[in-house]
Protein backbone atom coordinates (compact mmCIF):
# COMPACT_ATOMS: atom_id res chain seq x y z
CA UNK A 1 0.00 0.00 0.00
CA UNK A 2 1.44 3.50 -1.36
CA UNK A 3 0.07 6.42 0.61
CA UNK A 4 0.00 9.15 -1.69
CA UNK A 5 1.87 12.46 -0.66
CA UNK A 6 0.03 15.45 -1.28
CA UNK A 7 2.36 17.64 0.16
CA UNK A 8 5.35 16.71 -1.45
CA UNK A 9 3.65 16.70 -5.45
CA UNK A 10 2.19 19.71 -4.25
CA UNK A 11 6.27 21.08 -3.32
CA UNK A 12 7.92 19.75 -6.82
CA UNK A 13 4.83 21.52 -8.65
CA UNK A 14 4.92 24.59 -6.86
CA UNK A 15 9.09 24.78 -7.53
CA UNK A 16 8.41 24.08 -10.94
CA UNK A 17 6.02 27.15 -10.91
CA UNK A 18 8.59 29.30 -9.42
CA UNK A 19 11.12 28.21 -11.91
CA UNK A 20 8.96 29.25 -14.29
CA UNK A 21 8.13 32.49 -13.21
CA UNK A 22 11.90 33.37 -13.05
CA UNK A 23 12.41 32.11 -16.71
CA UNK A 24 8.89 33.99 -18.20
CA UNK A 25 10.73 37.49 -15.62
CA UNK A 26 13.88 36.61 -17.84
CA UNK A 27 11.85 36.55 -21.12
CA UNK A 28 10.43 40.10 -20.24
CA UNK A 29 7.25 38.48 -19.92
CA UNK A 30 4.78 39.88 -17.87
CA UNK A 31 4.72 38.73 -13.68
CA UNK A 32 1.77 36.75 -13.43
CA UNK A 33 -1.07 38.38 -11.29
CA UNK A 34 -3.80 36.37 -9.31
CA UNK A 35 -6.35 38.96 -7.44
CA UNK A 36 -9.12 37.39 -4.83
CA UNK A 37 -12.55 39.10 -3.88
CA UNK A 38 -13.27 38.25 0.20
CA UNK A 39 -16.72 39.36 1.52
CA UNK A 40 -17.18 39.24 4.89
CA UNK A 41 -15.16 37.56 7.79
CA UNK A 42 -15.64 33.72 7.54
CA UNK A 43 -12.83 31.71 9.76
CA UNK A 44 -12.76 29.26 6.44
CA UNK A 45 -12.38 31.84 3.69
CA UNK A 46 -10.04 34.09 5.77
CA UNK A 47 -7.33 31.30 5.97
CA UNK A 48 -8.40 30.32 2.41
CA UNK A 49 -7.42 33.49 1.18
CA UNK A 50 -5.06 33.90 3.34
CA UNK A 51 -3.20 31.02 2.00
CA UNK A 52 -3.45 32.13 -1.68
CA UNK A 53 -1.98 34.97 -0.87
CA UNK A 54 1.07 33.36 0.90
CA UNK A 55 1.45 30.78 -2.24
CA UNK A 56 1.24 33.84 -4.83
CA UNK A 57 4.22 35.70 -3.27
CA UNK A 58 6.24 32.56 -2.92
CA UNK A 59 5.98 31.36 -6.29
CA UNK A 60 6.87 35.42 -7.61
CA UNK A 61 3.35 36.10 -8.57
CA UNK A 62 1.60 39.31 -7.93
CA UNK A 63 -1.27 38.92 -5.81
CA UNK A 64 -4.26 41.63 -4.79
CA UNK A 65 -7.07 40.91 -2.15
CA UNK A 66 -10.10 43.12 -2.27
CA UNK A 67 -12.30 42.73 0.71
CA UNK A 68 -16.05 43.94 1.22
CA UNK A 69 -18.26 43.64 4.05
CA UNK A 70 -21.08 41.31 4.85
CA UNK A 71 -23.43 43.68 3.95
CA UNK A 72 -21.91 44.78 0.55
CA UNK A 73 -24.47 44.89 -2.56
CA UNK A 74 -24.77 42.68 -5.45
CA UNK A 75 -24.37 45.31 -7.83
CA UNK A 76 -21.40 46.63 -5.68
CA UNK A 77 -19.95 43.27 -6.28
CA UNK A 78 -20.81 42.44 -9.41
CA UNK A 79 -19.23 46.11 -10.32
CA UNK A 80 -15.68 44.90 -8.63
CA UNK A 81 -16.16 42.03 -10.90
CA UNK A 82 -16.37 43.98 -13.87
CA UNK A 83 -13.69 46.31 -12.43
CA UNK A 84 -11.07 42.97 -12.67
CA UNK A 85 -12.61 41.82 -16.10
CA UNK A 86 -11.25 44.92 -17.51
CA UNK A 87 -8.03 45.80 -15.81
CA UNK A 88 -5.12 44.49 -17.73
CA UNK A 89 -2.60 44.29 -14.86
CA UNK A 90 -4.85 41.33 -13.39
CA UNK A 91 -4.57 37.74 -15.41
CA UNK A 92 -7.10 35.81 -13.25
CA UNK A 93 -9.22 36.24 -9.81
CA UNK A 94 -11.60 34.65 -8.04
CA UNK A 95 -14.42 35.05 -6.10
CA UNK A 96 -14.16 32.85 -2.20
CA UNK A 97 -17.16 31.47 -1.79
CA UNK A 98 -19.37 30.93 -0.11
CA UNK A 99 -20.90 34.77 -0.42
CA UNK A 100 -23.76 35.83 2.39
CA UNK A 101 -27.10 34.98 1.63
CA UNK A 102 -28.49 38.25 -0.47
CA UNK A 103 -26.11 37.75 -3.00
CA UNK A 104 -26.92 35.66 -6.17
CA UNK A 105 -23.47 33.64 -6.44
CA UNK A 106 -23.94 31.90 -9.66
CA UNK A 107 -24.88 35.32 -11.09
CA UNK A 108 -21.13 36.83 -9.70
CA UNK A 109 -19.39 33.70 -11.01
CA UNK A 110 -21.56 33.84 -14.75
CA UNK A 111 -20.23 37.54 -14.80
CA UNK A 112 -16.21 36.62 -14.37
CA UNK A 113 -14.60 37.01 -17.85
CA UNK A 114 -13.87 33.11 -18.77
CA UNK A 115 -10.57 34.00 -19.61
CA UNK A 116 -9.84 34.64 -16.41
CA UNK A 117 -11.52 32.50 -14.17
CA UNK A 118 -9.03 30.74 -12.84
CA UNK A 119 -10.99 28.67 -10.45
CA UNK A 120 -13.03 26.89 -13.48
CA UNK A 121 -15.82 27.61 -12.00
CA UNK A 122 -17.57 29.94 -15.28
CA UNK A 123 -20.25 27.52 -17.05
CA UNK A 124 -18.20 27.91 -20.43
CA UNK A 125 -14.83 26.48 -18.65
CA UNK A 126 -17.19 23.48 -17.25
CA UNK A 127 -18.83 23.34 -20.58
CA UNK A 128 -15.68 23.43 -22.42
CA UNK A 129 -14.31 20.95 -20.13
CA UNK A 130 -17.25 18.53 -20.89
CA UNK A 131 -16.90 18.65 -24.43
CA UNK A 132 -12.69 18.17 -24.23
CA UNK A 133 -12.01 21.64 -25.71
CA UNK A 134 -9.29 24.00 -23.12
CA UNK A 135 -9.91 25.22 -20.39
CA UNK A 136 -9.47 26.44 -17.30
CA UNK A 137 -10.21 23.11 -14.48
CA UNK A 138 -11.77 23.41 -11.36
CA UNK A 139 -8.62 23.19 -8.35
CA UNK A 140 -10.01 19.80 -7.04
CA UNK A 141 -10.92 17.37 -9.89
CA UNK A 142 -7.29 18.70 -11.62
CA UNK A 143 -5.63 18.41 -8.43
CA UNK A 144 -6.78 14.74 -8.67
CA UNK A 145 -5.59 14.15 -11.91
CA UNK A 146 -2.39 15.20 -11.43
CA UNK A 147 -1.76 13.23 -8.33
CA UNK A 148 -3.38 10.24 -10.36
CA UNK A 149 -0.72 11.22 -13.30
CA UNK A 150 2.20 11.46 -10.53
CA UNK A 151 1.85 8.12 -9.16
CA UNK A 152 1.62 6.61 -12.92
CA UNK A 153 -2.18 4.72 -11.81
CA UNK A 154 -3.73 3.02 -14.59
CA UNK A 155 -6.75 4.32 -15.20
CA UNK A 156 -7.61 3.55 -18.82
CA UNK A 157 -10.39 1.50 -18.59
CA UNK A 158 -10.93 0.68 -15.34
CA UNK A 159 -14.19 1.49 -12.81
CA UNK A 160 -14.53 4.92 -11.07
CA UNK A 161 -16.65 4.98 -8.31
CA UNK A 162 -17.10 8.43 -7.49
CA UNK A 163 -19.31 9.49 -4.30
CA UNK A 164 -20.87 12.73 -4.35
CA UNK A 165 -21.86 15.23 -6.99
CA UNK A 166 -21.10 18.45 -6.46
CA UNK A 167 -20.25 21.26 -8.28
CA UNK A 168 -16.85 21.89 -7.43
CA UNK A 169 -15.59 18.20 -7.13
CA UNK A 170 -17.84 14.99 -7.76
CA UNK A 171 -19.82 16.32 -10.81
CA UNK A 172 -16.80 18.06 -12.92
CA UNK A 173 -14.27 15.03 -11.39
CA UNK A 174 -16.83 12.65 -13.20
CA UNK A 175 -17.00 14.49 -16.48
CA UNK A 176 -12.76 14.96 -16.42
CA UNK A 177 -12.17 11.26 -15.73
CA UNK A 178 -14.48 9.73 -18.20
CA UNK A 179 -13.19 11.73 -21.22
CA UNK A 180 -10.87 10.11 -23.47
CA UNK A 181 -7.64 11.17 -22.49
CA UNK A 182 -5.07 10.18 -19.72
CA UNK A 183 -5.46 10.14 -17.05
CA UNK A 184 -8.78 9.54 -17.47
CA UNK A 185 -10.64 7.07 -19.80
CA UNK A 186 -12.04 5.49 -16.97
CA UNK A 187 -15.78 3.95 -16.75
CA UNK A 188 -17.06 6.23 -13.94
CA UNK A 189 -20.19 5.55 -12.06
CA UNK A 190 -21.33 9.09 -10.28
CA UNK A 191 -23.36 8.03 -6.63
CA UNK A 192 -25.03 10.34 -4.40
CA UNK A 193 -27.59 10.22 -1.15
CA UNK A 194 -30.40 8.75 -3.53
CA UNK A 195 -28.23 5.81 -5.09
CA UNK A 196 -29.22 2.36 -4.10
CA UNK A 197 -26.71 -0.45 -3.05
CA UNK A 198 -23.54 1.73 -2.89
CA UNK A 199 -21.09 -0.67 -1.23
CA UNK A 200 -21.88 -3.04 -3.83
CA UNK A 201 -21.05 -0.84 -6.36
CA UNK A 202 -18.01 0.45 -4.11
CA UNK A 203 -16.72 -3.15 -4.02
CA UNK A 204 -16.48 -3.20 -7.92
CA UNK A 205 -14.19 0.09 -8.10
CA UNK A 206 -10.65 0.45 -8.86
CA UNK A 207 -10.83 3.89 -8.05
CA UNK A 208 -12.67 5.27 -5.18
CA UNK A 209 -13.26 8.88 -5.04
CA UNK A 210 -15.40 9.46 -1.25
CA UNK A 211 -16.24 13.42 -1.64
CA UNK A 212 -19.21 14.04 0.27
CA UNK A 213 -17.97 15.31 3.38
CA UNK A 214 -18.68 12.63 5.87
CA UNK A 215 -15.85 11.79 8.05
CA UNK A 216 -15.27 7.93 7.96
CA UNK A 217 -18.06 7.49 5.62
CA UNK A 218 -15.74 5.00 3.71
CA UNK A 219 -15.44 1.56 5.56
CA UNK A 220 -13.07 -1.23 4.73
CA UNK A 221 -15.86 -3.60 3.94
CA UNK A 222 -16.87 -0.92 1.32
CA UNK A 223 -13.53 -1.39 -0.43
CA UNK A 224 -12.01 -4.15 -2.71
CA UNK A 225 -8.27 -5.28 -2.54
CA UNK A 226 -6.31 -3.44 -4.36
CA UNK A 227 -8.58 -0.73 -4.84
CA UNK A 228 -7.15 3.11 -5.29
CA UNK A 229 -8.99 5.37 -2.85
CA UNK A 230 -9.47 9.37 -3.24
CA UNK A 231 -10.38 11.36 0.06
CA UNK A 232 -11.71 14.49 -0.64
CA UNK A 233 -13.25 15.06 2.53
CA UNK A 234 -12.17 18.00 4.69
CA UNK A 235 -14.60 18.40 7.70
CA UNK A 236 -13.05 19.87 10.75
CA UNK A 237 -13.86 17.79 13.93
CA UNK A 238 -13.14 18.64 17.45
CA UNK A 239 -10.02 17.04 18.75
CA UNK A 240 -8.07 17.82 22.05
CA UNK A 241 -4.95 16.93 20.78
CA UNK A 242 -4.51 19.92 18.71
CA UNK A 243 -4.13 23.64 19.62
CA UNK A 244 -6.46 25.12 17.74
CA UNK A 245 -9.06 22.41 19.18
CA UNK A 246 -10.34 20.63 15.72
CA UNK A 247 -8.61 18.15 13.58
CA UNK A 248 -9.46 17.70 9.27
CA UNK A 249 -11.36 14.41 9.32
CA UNK A 250 -11.49 12.52 5.73
CA UNK A 251 -14.35 10.67 4.28
CA UNK A 252 -12.36 7.50 4.60
CA UNK A 253 -11.97 5.62 7.60
CA UNK A 254 -8.12 5.13 6.94
CA UNK A 255 -7.10 2.65 9.49
CA UNK A 256 -9.58 0.29 7.99
CA UNK A 257 -9.17 1.27 4.28
CA UNK A 258 -5.71 1.75 4.02
CA UNK A 259 -4.53 -1.75 4.50
CA UNK A 260 -6.90 -3.24 1.59
CA UNK A 261 -5.65 -0.01 -0.60
CA UNK A 262 -2.92 0.04 -3.87
CA UNK A 263 -2.93 3.82 -3.33
CA UNK A 264 -4.95 6.10 -0.83
CA UNK A 265 -4.78 9.97 0.33
CA UNK A 266 -4.22 10.77 3.26
CA UNK A 267 -5.93 13.35 5.05
CA UNK A 268 -4.57 15.77 5.66
CA UNK A 269 -1.68 15.96 3.15
CA UNK A 270 -3.49 14.15 0.22
CA UNK A 271 -5.64 15.93 -1.90
CA UNK A 272 -5.73 19.52 -0.10
CA UNK A 273 -2.39 20.19 -1.05
CA UNK A 274 -2.81 20.14 -4.58
CA UNK A 275 -5.48 22.36 -4.73
CA UNK A 276 -4.14 25.36 -3.94
CA UNK A 277 -1.63 24.54 -6.35
CA UNK A 278 -4.23 24.25 -9.41
CA UNK A 279 -4.90 27.89 -8.45
CA UNK A 280 -1.15 28.92 -9.02
CA UNK A 281 -0.82 27.16 -12.89
CA UNK A 282 -4.14 28.57 -13.75
CA UNK A 283 -2.87 31.81 -12.87
CA UNK A 284 0.22 31.18 -15.42
CA UNK A 285 -1.65 29.94 -17.83
CA UNK A 286 -3.70 33.17 -17.69
CA UNK A 287 -1.18 35.06 -17.93
CA UNK A 288 0.09 33.17 -20.83
CA UNK A 289 2.88 35.27 -23.02
CA UNK A 290 1.68 38.57 -22.36
CA UNK A 291 4.55 40.76 -22.32
CA UNK A 292 5.57 42.70 -19.14
CA UNK B 1 -43.50 -5.15 -21.61
CA UNK B 2 -44.40 -1.96 -22.98
CA UNK B 3 -42.97 -0.05 -26.29
CA UNK B 4 -42.65 3.69 -25.55
CA UNK B 5 -44.39 5.43 -28.29
CA UNK B 6 -42.07 8.43 -29.25
CA UNK B 7 -44.32 9.34 -32.44
CA UNK B 8 -47.37 9.49 -30.52
CA UNK B 9 -45.74 11.84 -27.78
CA UNK B 10 -43.77 13.73 -30.26
CA UNK B 11 -47.21 14.25 -32.03
CA UNK B 12 -48.66 15.81 -28.57
CA UNK B 13 -46.39 17.60 -27.53
CA UNK B 14 -46.18 19.54 -31.13
CA UNK B 15 -49.81 20.01 -30.99
CA UNK B 16 -49.33 21.58 -27.37
CA UNK B 17 -46.79 24.03 -29.58
CA UNK B 18 -48.76 25.32 -32.19
CA UNK B 19 -51.34 25.80 -29.38
CA UNK B 20 -48.91 28.17 -27.86
CA UNK B 21 -48.44 29.75 -30.95
CA UNK B 22 -51.98 30.43 -31.07
CA UNK B 23 -51.98 32.09 -27.83
CA UNK B 24 -48.99 33.79 -27.95
CA UNK B 25 -50.49 35.60 -31.38
CA UNK B 26 -53.55 36.64 -29.73
CA UNK B 27 -51.70 37.99 -27.48
CA UNK B 28 -49.54 39.95 -29.65
CA UNK B 29 -46.07 38.56 -29.25
CA UNK B 30 -43.80 37.68 -31.71
CA UNK B 31 -44.35 34.83 -34.09
CA UNK B 32 -41.40 32.39 -33.26
CA UNK B 33 -38.52 31.96 -35.67
CA UNK B 34 -35.74 29.76 -35.79
CA UNK B 35 -33.34 30.11 -38.72
CA UNK B 36 -30.96 26.87 -39.73
CA UNK B 37 -27.55 27.13 -41.75
CA UNK B 38 -26.83 24.25 -44.33
CA UNK B 39 -23.69 24.40 -45.96
CA UNK B 40 -22.91 21.52 -48.85
CA UNK B 41 -25.61 18.95 -50.41
CA UNK B 42 -24.77 16.21 -47.64
CA UNK B 43 -28.08 13.61 -48.08
CA UNK B 44 -28.54 13.19 -44.26
CA UNK B 45 -28.05 17.00 -43.53
CA UNK B 46 -30.42 18.13 -46.26
CA UNK B 47 -33.41 15.50 -44.93
CA UNK B 48 -32.66 16.79 -41.13
CA UNK B 49 -33.31 20.67 -42.19
CA UNK B 50 -36.06 19.67 -44.24
CA UNK B 51 -37.58 17.98 -41.76
CA UNK B 52 -37.15 20.90 -39.27
CA UNK B 53 -38.37 23.53 -41.38
CA UNK B 54 -41.28 21.40 -41.78
CA UNK B 55 -41.81 20.87 -38.12
CA UNK B 56 -41.72 24.98 -38.10
CA UNK B 57 -44.51 25.64 -40.54
CA UNK B 58 -47.07 23.01 -39.18
CA UNK B 59 -46.49 24.35 -35.82
CA UNK B 60 -46.88 27.92 -37.01
CA UNK B 61 -43.35 29.20 -36.69
CA UNK B 62 -41.30 31.44 -39.04
CA UNK B 63 -38.60 29.53 -40.44
CA UNK B 64 -35.13 30.96 -42.85
CA UNK B 65 -32.80 28.74 -44.50
CA UNK B 66 -29.37 30.07 -45.35
CA UNK B 67 -27.24 27.75 -47.34
CA UNK B 68 -23.82 27.52 -48.55
CA UNK B 69 -21.09 25.75 -50.63
CA UNK B 70 -19.10 23.08 -49.53
CA UNK B 71 -16.33 25.79 -49.94
CA UNK B 72 -17.42 28.05 -47.82
CA UNK B 73 -14.71 29.99 -45.81
CA UNK B 74 -14.81 30.03 -42.44
CA UNK B 75 -15.06 33.52 -41.96
CA UNK B 76 -17.88 33.85 -44.27
CA UNK B 77 -19.81 31.37 -41.84
CA UNK B 78 -18.76 33.06 -39.21
CA UNK B 79 -20.56 36.67 -40.69
CA UNK B 80 -23.70 34.74 -41.42
CA UNK B 81 -23.59 33.44 -37.36
CA UNK B 82 -22.83 37.15 -36.16
CA UNK B 83 -25.19 38.29 -39.05
CA UNK B 84 -27.91 35.97 -37.22
CA UNK B 85 -26.58 37.03 -33.90
CA UNK B 86 -27.74 40.42 -34.59
CA UNK B 87 -31.11 39.88 -36.08
CA UNK B 88 -33.92 40.62 -33.17
CA UNK B 89 -36.32 38.44 -35.87
CA UNK B 90 -34.55 35.48 -35.21
CA UNK B 91 -34.91 34.23 -32.11
CA UNK B 92 -32.49 31.19 -32.32
CA UNK B 93 -30.73 29.26 -35.03
CA UNK B 94 -28.74 25.99 -35.76
CA UNK B 95 -26.15 25.41 -37.92
CA UNK B 96 -26.24 21.80 -39.44
CA UNK B 97 -23.20 19.59 -38.36
CA UNK B 98 -21.32 17.87 -39.47
CA UNK B 99 -19.25 20.98 -41.22
CA UNK B 100 -16.90 20.32 -43.98
CA UNK B 101 -13.10 19.67 -42.68
CA UNK B 102 -11.53 22.85 -43.18
CA UNK B 103 -13.99 24.50 -40.96
CA UNK B 104 -13.40 24.32 -37.03
CA UNK B 105 -17.00 23.24 -35.60
CA UNK B 106 -15.72 24.15 -32.26
CA UNK B 107 -15.39 27.78 -33.63
CA UNK B 108 -18.30 28.01 -34.70
CA UNK B 109 -20.65 26.78 -31.97
CA UNK B 110 -18.74 28.97 -29.91
CA UNK B 111 -19.69 32.22 -32.35
CA UNK B 112 -23.27 31.59 -31.50
CA UNK B 113 -25.02 33.88 -29.32
CA UNK B 114 -25.28 31.04 -26.18
CA UNK B 115 -29.54 32.81 -26.12
CA UNK B 116 -29.92 31.70 -29.73
CA UNK B 117 -27.95 28.61 -29.35
CA UNK B 118 -31.24 26.00 -29.78
CA UNK B 119 -29.47 23.34 -30.47
CA UNK B 120 -27.81 23.64 -26.79
CA UNK B 121 -24.44 22.40 -28.01
CA UNK B 122 -22.43 26.06 -26.88
CA UNK B 123 -20.57 25.56 -24.16
CA UNK B 124 -22.20 27.99 -21.71
CA UNK B 125 -25.40 25.73 -22.30
CA UNK B 126 -23.35 22.13 -21.48
CA UNK B 127 -21.96 24.19 -18.24
CA UNK B 128 -24.75 25.37 -17.16
CA UNK B 129 -27.20 22.19 -17.65
CA UNK B 130 -24.24 20.83 -15.48
CA UNK B 131 -24.37 23.46 -12.83
CA UNK B 132 -27.98 22.93 -12.65
CA UNK B 133 -28.61 26.45 -14.17
CA UNK B 134 -31.47 26.88 -16.77
CA UNK B 135 -30.14 26.19 -20.33
CA UNK B 136 -31.13 25.21 -23.80
CA UNK B 137 -30.78 21.19 -23.10
CA UNK B 138 -29.81 19.15 -26.60
CA UNK B 139 -32.18 17.67 -28.10
CA UNK B 140 -31.14 13.82 -27.80
CA UNK B 141 -30.50 13.87 -24.04
CA UNK B 142 -34.13 16.49 -23.05
CA UNK B 143 -36.15 14.33 -25.20
CA UNK B 144 -35.45 11.43 -23.55
CA UNK B 145 -35.93 12.63 -20.17
CA UNK B 146 -39.46 13.48 -21.53
CA UNK B 147 -40.53 10.44 -22.82
CA UNK B 148 -39.18 8.97 -19.25
CA UNK B 149 -41.27 11.71 -17.67
CA UNK B 150 -44.13 11.07 -20.26
CA UNK B 151 -44.52 7.11 -19.20
CA UNK B 152 -43.98 8.02 -15.31
CA UNK B 153 -41.12 5.99 -15.35
CA UNK B 154 -39.15 5.98 -11.76
CA UNK B 155 -35.72 7.54 -11.80
CA UNK B 156 -34.91 8.22 -8.52
CA UNK B 157 -32.14 6.21 -6.93
CA UNK B 158 -31.87 3.89 -10.13
CA UNK B 159 -28.92 2.68 -11.80
CA UNK B 160 -28.78 3.65 -15.34
CA UNK B 161 -26.01 2.42 -17.65
CA UNK B 162 -24.93 5.22 -20.73
CA UNK B 163 -23.02 3.25 -23.36
CA UNK B 164 -21.18 5.78 -25.82
CA UNK B 165 -20.08 9.27 -24.64
CA UNK B 166 -20.66 11.64 -27.33
CA UNK B 167 -20.77 15.65 -26.93
CA UNK B 168 -24.24 14.85 -27.96
CA UNK B 169 -26.07 12.21 -26.65
CA UNK B 170 -23.84 10.38 -23.92
CA UNK B 171 -21.98 12.70 -21.97
CA UNK B 172 -24.63 15.89 -21.76
CA UNK B 173 -27.13 12.60 -20.95
CA UNK B 174 -25.36 11.60 -18.08
CA UNK B 175 -25.16 14.68 -16.71
CA UNK B 176 -28.54 15.66 -17.08
CA UNK B 177 -29.48 12.07 -15.29
CA UNK B 178 -27.17 12.42 -12.93
CA UNK B 179 -28.67 15.75 -11.15
CA UNK B 180 -31.01 16.03 -8.39
CA UNK B 181 -34.09 16.70 -10.43
CA UNK B 182 -36.86 14.55 -11.99
CA UNK B 183 -36.69 12.89 -14.00
CA UNK B 184 -33.31 12.21 -12.86
CA UNK B 185 -31.58 11.87 -9.51
CA UNK B 186 -30.19 8.74 -11.06
CA UNK B 187 -26.91 6.93 -10.06
CA UNK B 188 -25.38 6.67 -13.73
CA UNK B 189 -22.84 4.93 -15.09
CA UNK B 190 -20.97 6.21 -18.12
CA UNK B 191 -19.59 3.07 -20.60
CA UNK B 192 -17.23 3.92 -24.06
CA UNK B 193 -14.97 1.59 -25.93
CA UNK B 194 -12.50 1.50 -23.13
CA UNK B 195 -15.45 -0.02 -20.53
CA UNK B 196 -14.60 -3.49 -19.18
CA UNK B 197 -16.81 -5.68 -18.31
CA UNK B 198 -19.69 -4.06 -19.65
CA UNK B 199 -21.90 -6.92 -19.82
CA UNK B 200 -21.79 -7.47 -16.26
CA UNK B 201 -22.33 -3.28 -15.72
CA UNK B 202 -25.61 -3.44 -18.12
CA UNK B 203 -27.00 -6.80 -16.27
CA UNK B 204 -26.70 -4.78 -13.24
CA UNK B 205 -28.74 -1.52 -14.33
CA UNK B 206 -32.27 -0.33 -14.07
CA UNK B 207 -32.32 1.78 -17.10
CA UNK B 208 -30.06 1.01 -20.14
CA UNK B 209 -29.33 4.03 -22.88
CA UNK B 210 -27.98 2.22 -26.12
CA UNK B 211 -26.21 5.42 -28.00
CA UNK B 212 -22.70 3.91 -29.74
CA UNK B 213 -24.08 3.67 -33.16
CA UNK B 214 -23.34 0.06 -33.46
CA UNK B 215 -26.60 -1.86 -34.62
CA UNK B 216 -27.98 -4.92 -32.38
CA UNK B 217 -25.14 -3.87 -30.21
CA UNK B 218 -27.46 -4.62 -26.82
CA UNK B 219 -28.05 -8.33 -26.60
CA UNK B 220 -30.82 -10.03 -24.57
CA UNK B 221 -27.58 -11.62 -22.40
CA UNK B 222 -27.26 -8.19 -21.39
CA UNK B 223 -30.25 -6.67 -19.88
CA UNK B 224 -31.71 -8.08 -16.52
CA UNK B 225 -35.78 -8.49 -16.47
CA UNK B 226 -37.86 -5.78 -15.81
CA UNK B 227 -35.11 -3.16 -17.16
CA UNK B 228 -35.99 0.29 -19.50
CA UNK B 229 -34.14 0.18 -22.69
CA UNK B 230 -33.68 3.44 -24.47
CA UNK B 231 -32.46 3.02 -28.02
CA UNK B 232 -30.59 5.73 -29.37
CA UNK B 233 -29.17 3.98 -32.55
CA UNK B 234 -29.71 5.61 -36.08
CA UNK B 235 -27.67 3.85 -38.36
CA UNK B 236 -28.46 2.97 -41.91
CA UNK B 237 -28.07 -0.44 -43.02
CA UNK B 238 -29.08 -1.91 -46.82
CA UNK B 239 -32.60 -3.26 -46.77
CA UNK B 240 -34.11 -4.93 -49.49
CA UNK B 241 -37.57 -4.01 -48.27
CA UNK B 242 -37.83 -0.15 -48.64
CA UNK B 243 -37.45 1.79 -51.15
CA UNK B 244 -34.83 3.78 -50.53
CA UNK B 245 -32.89 0.63 -50.25
CA UNK B 246 -31.84 1.35 -46.38
CA UNK B 247 -33.24 1.31 -43.21
CA UNK B 248 -32.91 2.55 -39.61
CA UNK B 249 -30.77 0.27 -37.18
CA UNK B 250 -31.51 0.96 -33.69
CA UNK B 251 -27.73 -0.01 -31.17
CA UNK B 252 -30.51 -2.76 -29.34
CA UNK B 253 -31.22 -6.24 -30.84
CA UNK B 254 -35.34 -5.77 -30.41
CA UNK B 255 -36.56 -9.23 -30.89
CA UNK B 256 -33.79 -10.25 -27.91
CA UNK B 257 -34.18 -7.70 -25.51
CA UNK B 258 -37.85 -6.38 -25.58
CA UNK B 259 -38.73 -9.74 -23.72
CA UNK B 260 -37.01 -8.96 -20.60
CA UNK B 261 -38.10 -4.73 -20.58
CA UNK B 262 -40.51 -3.69 -18.50
CA UNK B 263 -40.41 -0.18 -21.22
CA UNK B 264 -38.11 -0.41 -24.31
CA UNK B 265 -37.70 2.51 -27.30
CA UNK B 266 -37.82 1.06 -30.92
CA UNK B 267 -36.65 2.22 -33.52
CA UNK B 268 -37.23 4.30 -35.65
CA UNK B 269 -40.41 5.93 -34.21
CA UNK B 270 -38.64 6.25 -30.49
CA UNK B 271 -36.00 8.68 -29.64
CA UNK B 272 -36.15 10.16 -33.16
CA UNK B 273 -39.37 11.63 -33.34
CA UNK B 274 -38.25 13.55 -29.77
CA UNK B 275 -35.26 15.48 -31.07
CA UNK B 276 -37.31 17.73 -33.72
CA UNK B 277 -39.68 18.24 -31.06
CA UNK B 278 -37.21 19.89 -28.65
CA UNK B 279 -35.61 22.06 -31.09
CA UNK B 280 -39.07 23.60 -31.33
CA UNK B 281 -39.31 24.19 -27.92
CA UNK B 282 -35.76 25.43 -27.61
CA UNK B 283 -37.16 27.78 -30.18
CA UNK B 284 -40.42 28.59 -28.45
CA UNK B 285 -38.54 29.22 -25.01
CA UNK B 286 -35.85 31.24 -26.81
CA UNK B 287 -38.48 33.52 -28.09
CA UNK B 288 -40.06 34.10 -24.82
CA UNK B 289 -42.39 37.21 -24.25
CA UNK B 290 -41.15 39.06 -26.91
CA UNK B 291 -43.44 41.28 -28.47
CA UNK B 292 -44.66 41.75 -32.20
Amino acid sequence: MIIIDGKKVAAELKSDIRDEVIRRTSLGLKQPHLAAILVGNDGGSETYVAAKVKDCHEVGFQSTLIRFTDNVSESDLLGAVNQLNQDPSVDGFIVQLPLPRHINENKIIEAIDPSKDVDGFHPVNIGRMALGLPSFLPATPSGIQQLIDYYHIETSGRHCVIIGRSNIVGTPLSILLSRKSIPGNCTVTLCHSSTHGLKELCLQADIIVAALGKPGFLTGDMVKTGAVVIDVGTTRIPSAATKSGWKLSGDVDFNEVSPKCSYITPVPGGVGPMTRIVLLQNTLKAAGDKKQ
